[in-house]
């Protein structure tokens, strides 16, 4: 059967714990020098983009690359989309092509999905609308547990502009389920419904929350998606909700701060804190190689599972 | 002497189907998984791509690494052509850098050729104006004769927009001397005047046409070149031109379609016939890869010859 | 300590002579038909192009591949700037997913210097501001040497746009101290203040100067950087300031015309002038490919160093 990685919805919690084992495992390969680890020479893995991204593409790119495989890059902007061709006929071009694996970015949250049926080829999804960002979630996880060592009794404050984050998402779904208790802090406008977020504790009171986190998670308010925060100017939404020096002085000494990126400084975080050694978002970034290695190895070992 | 793909008029026949012989058999390779398979190993093929294109570029691109090349992507948009330079002081810089060949997409007809006088080094064409596509003539041929079994005593009806396709040009330069018949069916306007389409038939009556054809090659509208169809909208050209699922019932039983793509759905083909087992367009796509490995190779092996 | 090649001016001569000697020796083996020289496998290069480049960001490419390592090309147009992130985050994020080396083309000076001081790792310039492109002046460097043998005691006038020029800063930097007198032609619009051209000559009267040059070093007006000429129209600058065929007869029988591309033909040269065996234009494009292989081994050989 063919292995997707459409969002970490789609995988039971074993499948995720398994990559952020096999991701760990290879970063310490990367990191004692280690670097063309191959195994998947004549591979084709094809990255097809239809929303911009410095770090996600970049990383499956080298991530393939350190597997032995060739990547083909796939531009939208320049491509037969322009003359009216469907997503599913470019998917299926490229699987015609030779593509053994799809990474998917898209703003739409099935567009990965769309990939998978029209080609029967394993997809992972490179963050598809409000939703789907799992290989975010797989370096997340192992951010933390090289941190702590564990996941289980910390407690995650997510701050910011939740309600449109695929990477929230993938947080909310893993994290109380793997014992840690999420507190999700942000203005109302940017918050989830109840319904959606629980078992998850929502506030609007950063201050107030701050001092009882292990993990404070901020996220950059997305305007280009058109998120309200309900404030005039980013100086109002800084006081409230951007993580600080001041603020950070009020956290736990163990206490750190991540972030995804890209992280607009003087909004949600500021110079003292983004280049501040308990700010692991440099880590986050790094562990991304090893956790999207790990999910190119799991969808395409899928058939012998 | 150097040699040249710049149009399949440019080659005599005998050399076309060396090519799509070269083509089969690295096709038989690859599909038995093989897919390095190397020999051009410290070589460097550049594409120069004037106009989009998902299929021809990516396609070249896969082709080139089976072979062991280097590829070197000029992407025109970023470039110093933005500067004022010329494509002949283009084509030369790319050469001093070390490209050994060049697959150049273009809007004129004789780009690829200013390429190739520029350089002194071989030169395909990656499809050039109205007239020249030929790699795509080389994996249509393969298609036909896998399917058939031979070319000769065909009847290939092309459907569409046939006076500004490349394709079309390429199949009306081959197809007759073959032993083929050939029919090109479409609105008057998107006829090549008959002296030009000579010894093919032309038709307007779709319905007429299709119960004596073995192959239906459809072609889109290029509207981005301007061409008129003569009906107000696309509902109307469909009606008096698209395959559907009726008309895919009146077709012999062994009778097969074609599309070089990219397929507008709705318009000169429907879902049911685009995804029917009797449509060849994937093949098309799939053989386009053995088809240019064996253009650069065949290209790269003129000094020897 | 790590290396950087930010501008010319940042390195001594001894190590810019260095790398000129290790671009020639390279060129050598190119020349002799190896080209996979090795020695960078696993290593990262990443090219960050913020402004249109042809022939450096290709070059640099090649030049790396060459070598072995893998190239990581970033598009700033379709990455996280557009989203807001700033440049230092840009190069922590690269620099996090394993990029070796970086090399920046940015309108600003100090870009490269900023990539260098955010990530601690090597920065080639690939052409920065009004003042920085030092691999073109290793490749100018290497073109004179290998055509006249040496370098003192020749008679080199630049002409045309200098002061916008940062391929006429990396020759101003260099060529006096390597015993070369220097000339600097151009409408005075164009010239650089007498204080910063020392020790260089200044004049606005080419046909008096060209009798006594062994180089006619030939630079395109950036019009893109606001440059003024000074004339109305091009013709006007083509008739004081263009290199033509009458021109060239007024040369000395061994003196010869450069030009860093890209070039506008019928503005500052013309087509007998271009196309003629004593312009190096192709050279210069050439020899661009050894000399950034030098200038790479010379950044991550730092450690040894």
């Amino acid at each position: 059967m063919t292995r997707n990685l459409l969002s970490i919805n789609s995988i039971d919690l074993g499948s995720v714990m398994e990559m952020v084992d096999a991701a760990g495992n290879l970063d310490e390969k990367l990191s004692s020098g280690a670097r063309r680890l191959g195994g998947l020479e004549g591979h084709l893995i094809a990255t097809a983009f239809f929303e911009p991204s410095t770090r996600t593409r970049v990383s499956f790119e080298v991530a393939a690359r350190w597997l032995g495989a060739e990547v083909l890059t796939f531009n939208p902007a320049t491509s037969s989309t322009v003359k009216g061709e469907s997503l599913e006929d470019t998917a299926m071009t490229l699987a015609a092509i030779g593509a053994d694996l799809f990474v998917v970015r898209h703003a739409a949250d099935d567009a990965p999905g769309s990939f998978a049926a029209a080609t029967g080829r394993p997809v992972i999804s490179g963050g598809a609308g409000t939703t789907s960002h799992p290989t975010q979630t797989l370096a997340d996880l192992l951010t933390i547990r090289r941190h702590f060592g564990h996941v289980e009794g910390l407690h995650v404050g997510i701050v910011g502009d939740i309600v449109n984050s695929r990477v929230a998402a993938g947080l909310i779904a893993t994290l109380p389920y793997l014992g840690a208790r999420l507190e999700l802090i942000g203005p109302s406008s940017l918050l989830p419904p109840e319904e959606a977020s629980s078992p998850a504790l929502r506030s609007s009171d950063l201050d107030a929350s701050l001092p009882g986190l292990d993990i404070v998670y901020l996220l950059r308010v997305q305007v280009e998606r058109g998120s309200e925060t309900g404030y005039e100017s980013e100086v109002g939404y800084a006081t409230d909700f951007g993580m600080d020096a001041r603020r950070l002085q009020t956290l736990r000494s163990h206490a750190v701060v991540m972030h995804p990126g890209p992280m607009i400084r003087g909004v949600e975080i500021t110079d003292e804190v983004a280049d501040h050694p308990r700010c692991l978002a440099r880590e986050q970034v790094a562990l991304g190689v090893p956790a999207r290695m790990a999910a190119i190895q799991w969808c395409l070992g899928g058939d012998s599972g």
